[in-house]
């Protein structure tokens, strides 16, 4: 007989963007049900948000240390807690839940100074729990594709990777009425980075994980655009890559026309392949001297392993799906305690955060070459 | 307090493919929870899918006829059934639970024979319940906003309709091991039309929703590529709509190179669009003697009303969001009693009963033309 | 030592569209120059015409039929005439050249009767000339690649055909101070067929000479969608081949949104393939159960031969390449007397005049089903 | 009576690419007759490709030197050169006909050093005449469309430019029987720059001609991937441009699956644009807060005076007719003595050898910033 995991949520009340999103995404697959929240700083809109989602009154919390120790004590308390606050609150809840024995999952970048990520690395490891990042990108099926396609030789030695994620949301001074263009764009909340920890993070996670490349030096040019912008709204980053490929990376959020432009490109000696976001289900693949293919999600291709499919190629998937991929494989690491399953967890975080911070040292040094360094 | 609607399902045991579609579409809103089943004819199977799904073992049922009786007397019975059994199962279990008193959700096409979808509908009519038939291509939100413009008068008086189906999974004979494809070749399971019924009906259902144009005549030509194939794997028609505008209609299952290639184009004296299923978040637009706009899910658009976003622009959305919307507003319906909300029903299964028979008359008689008679 | 061809040209003068075209399309590969000419029957215009494009003024004539005598009678006179004239015009010119000797290369549509097509081509067969008929993109190079994947049976036996040329200029009743517009919809000057007749026959031939297939029986229907039009602007056609296969054609002047949308698409047992002319330089090729296979231009395909490439793939060739290679395969079959080389003759010409007949006379029947027949 | 110009060519005899190109765009127009040649420096091969084109023997030369002297002494001499031999070859012929009183036209880039360029750059001075380097990207109606909006304020202020120059062919070791490969790949003959200079100066000079901007200070990276290769196949930079402007600049030999890979990407504050070479013949724009546009090759428009169109929108231009707008352009400049008419000239062909220069100098100090120095 097949049983949900109980799920709990800190932030995510109405008015927010995120929470909804992982909301949807742990319902697809029907691995999770929503039970418990803290689901907002104002104790009225913490009620009112509950009462929307079918959480009982009892289990909604006035904070995440009360719903921490509450949960903690019951004997059908939550198997996780979904963590969806502004960068400069994950730490807080996450160490909190961590110490309380139940397992996280948290929303991207990790926090709010590398301090504060690796205080919750700490306490990962103290816990023993899971602890699931959602760099929910390389939940779509043809990234898991392309990264299976590159772990098997077919591109040959990678030569040059090509990572963008450009958006035009940020052209003009944030409305501050925009909660989501507030918050992003006050380092006091995201951090030091804007657009690098935003969108950055996304692009440089998901060229790493497609191509399993580690950085060796990077140089990063980071600019404000916006007059009276506090953070950087556009990245530029060049990586020499351990083993002699290299890369660049390119963040924007005032490339007008781009909604949410993510696009990977990866050419090794043998072949070469182009993916972009937007229209996930499609991804081009050219052997070197032969004519470029396109390859479906779940389509004939012969080269990567079949995904366990939830509709036949054609149906498209999008960006929930690819979003819901991490949350079963979150259940799938929790119901085995980490014995099967894999998922974007602390150390993706940390490097993540090591990321934004050497964009920032390398841009402030007129875009020197620095390391990822561990703190 | 939101509290979930009960959902139980008729068909789409372990092996199914649709079944599992529909509960997926099910979970994505937060709308339903799936808590009985008749999921399949075989005992031991309907068990095992039940466990799998976390339906407890006393509402799996053995029949469709004994969950009708057992969940109309449940004081937490069932909302609705959703029915997702081939062609010819449907009529049974829809005129058991709609005179059982619940509310019906059913896959398309309505019924096996144009008898039998009759007989449905009486059903409907004496019930008083709801019947929402999932034509989910219809839920694509620029499906909705096409719909919008087209009304609006933003592409002026209609010409031209050129709907497509095309796909190339039947190029050659069924693979008899291959469920999906022996019943939809198998007269006696999926009615006397093949592609016509599983593919040209979502095609005609898709041009009518959007276009609100009405047949007068139209001329069919079908035919059976593959040797020994008993229904057709290709249709042509041609329409002549009420009013003087004009339409064509291909679908295929022998067009190699097609996944599911559903698409839209509607040309009026002031304007035309074009729209395609496979990347379902762009929608061209042209205003005659203007440059061609894309218009994107929840983009920039000043044309048509706003869709209640899931994800915003840029972040794609698929054919389960597509199909979650159809459940969604089945949800709306029957909360509110047919008060309130909208979605394809019996009135659409009649009209695609109407156009199977239509195309095969006309086909038997050499494409002549012929009119959607009532019966 | 290489000398060029010499060419006239009857028609074309200021203010023409497609002389201009030839002009170009006889320049771009060294093979012609121009030395004569009919240009107008307006001796002011044909006169000044002349002098734009340093044509002797002795050699620029009155009339046709002047021409045609001067220049039979020079020792270097030219080598062939272009006629691009209205089509109520060709027979004339054509006629007049080929009596007195002269090679002939004709634009689209032959003729504007079917009477007058028999004509020609009895002058034709008569004067042992060449005659060439500017089906233009026939001559795009992947044309010619598709024509030689099917005849090697790259794509298995054919089973369906799609070609569709759809515009939009004609949205609107013309001006009458657009001279292209105004003869075009004006059945005195472009014959019976409208819309079927300019663009219906450019379709219809390159469908025609990729596939190889021959009509068995066909069914039309041909619609004036503006007001007061005299010709049809939008023509939807069926055909049943000999051999098995299916077809359809849509050519159209009234869809919003099409420049010049001329496309095709194969369907056979074993493969698919789609073309765009729009952008030429690309056809999309996929065996059944296997990826889609982008091929370019001169690209790394390893199907159908070679051919002589003006630039690299990649550099992309247009409409005025595809119009030159009829211009260049005109000076081989005129260097060797027929001997070697291929292009649109008279019999695509003919078959061209059947098929516009066939479409009328159909349509007027309700889309019977009809031969293209000899006369 | 309109007069043919005379022209001459120095390189370009059997088996080479580069001059024939040349050729085809110097007749598209008919503005040009080839007249005289010095196409090989072997006589033999000299003499057959002036056969093969038609040259009469006495103008077929066995050296440039020769040719210059001779041609200045003929009363019909040609109007021009085009030089389109190896870049180590452009100095000595270009400022031989200089100083003879001939017009140039040259191939780029300019040459094999800063110090070359800058001698033909005297000569020009010295000389008076002509001089037009065949930056032939800039010749695509799009991209002086794209000029024009820049310059009109429709994109408000620039912020970012991305311009991108990614090829294959050079994706394995040169083969030595390759021509054109072989002198590309070596510093004695195409200069200390390899990618740089065939393909990264005709991006920079693209992404001057449409923005305007000039560099303040770059940096670059640039890498030879194959092992042995002497000089770069690939190519990063980073622009800061005077104004506050900022740009990214790739260029690849290396990058598998792209045949000709030019793109240009350009955001300002109220708009961006983005136009793909191997499509030329369309290319989006976004005003912000609307949705992109699809902007066509002489389509609807309204933005950007309207270009000279051969041919109308929907029937495509390819390279050769962008190629031959510069030939044009040098045929308006030569019969108005410069007086009329612009085309790309010595001025963007030293700001090449600086961009060569600089990226060579950046590269080599770990990507430090350089400015564009004038020698």
């Amino acid at each position: 007989m097949h049983k949900k995991l109980k799920l709990g949520m800190v932030g995510g009340g109405r008015g927010a963007f995120i929470g909804g999103v992982h909301r949807i995404a742990s319902r697809i697959d029907g691995e999770w049900e929503l039970v418990a929240g803290a689901l907002s700083s104002d104790p009225e809109r913490a009620a009112l948000s509950a009462a929307d989602l079918g959480i009982e009154a009892d289990r909604s919390y006035g904070s995440y240390a009360e719903m921490a120790t509450a949960e903690a004590a019951r004997a059908d308390g939550i198997d996780a807690v979904a963590i969806v606050t502004p960068n400069h609150m994950h730490a807080g809840p996450a160490i909190a839940f961590l110490e309380a024995g139940i397992n996280v999952i948290c929303d991207k970048p990790l926090a709010h100074t590398l301090e504060d990520a690796q205080k919750i690395a700490d306490a990962v490891a103290k816990s023993g729990k899971q602890f699931i990042l959602t760099h929910n990108y390389t939940g779509y099926p043809l990234m898991r594709q392309a990264r299976e396609m590159v772990q098997s030789g077919a591109l040959g030695t990678l030569r040059l990777v090509a990572v963008e994620y450009i958006q035009d949301w940020l052209t003009e001074p944030a409305d501050p009425d925009n909660k989501q263009a507030a918050w992003r764009t006050d380092p006091k909340r995201s951090g030091a980075g804007g657009c690098v920890g935003d969108i950055g993070t996304h692009a440089f996670n998901l060229a790493s994980y497609v191509t399993g490349l580690e950085v060796d030096t990077m140089s990063a040019d980071l600019t404000a655009f916006v007059a009276g912008r506090a953070v950087d709204d556009n990245v530029e980053c060049r990586f020499r890559y351990k083993g002699g490929a290299k890369g660049t990376l390119w963040a924007s959020q005032v490339a007008v026309g781009n909604e949410n432009g993510l696009s990977l490109r990866i050419y090794g000696d043998k072949a070469g392949l182009e993916w972009h976001q937007e229209n996930p289900n499609v991804m081009s693949f050219t052997p070197f001297g032969e004519p470029k293919q396109i390859l479906t999600r779940g389509g004939a291709q012969k080269i990567g392993s079949a995904q366990a499919l939830r509709v036949p190629p054609g149906h498209p998937e999008g960006y929930l799906e690819g979003f819901a991929t991490i949350y079963k494989e979150a259940a799938d690491l929790i119901r085995s305690g980490g014995a099967s399953g894999h998922a974007p967890g602390i150390e993706d975080g940390l490097t993540g955060m090591r990321f934004i911070k050497a964009c920032i040292d390398s841009s402030a040094q007129d875009g020197a070459w620095v390391t990822l360094q561990a703190s």
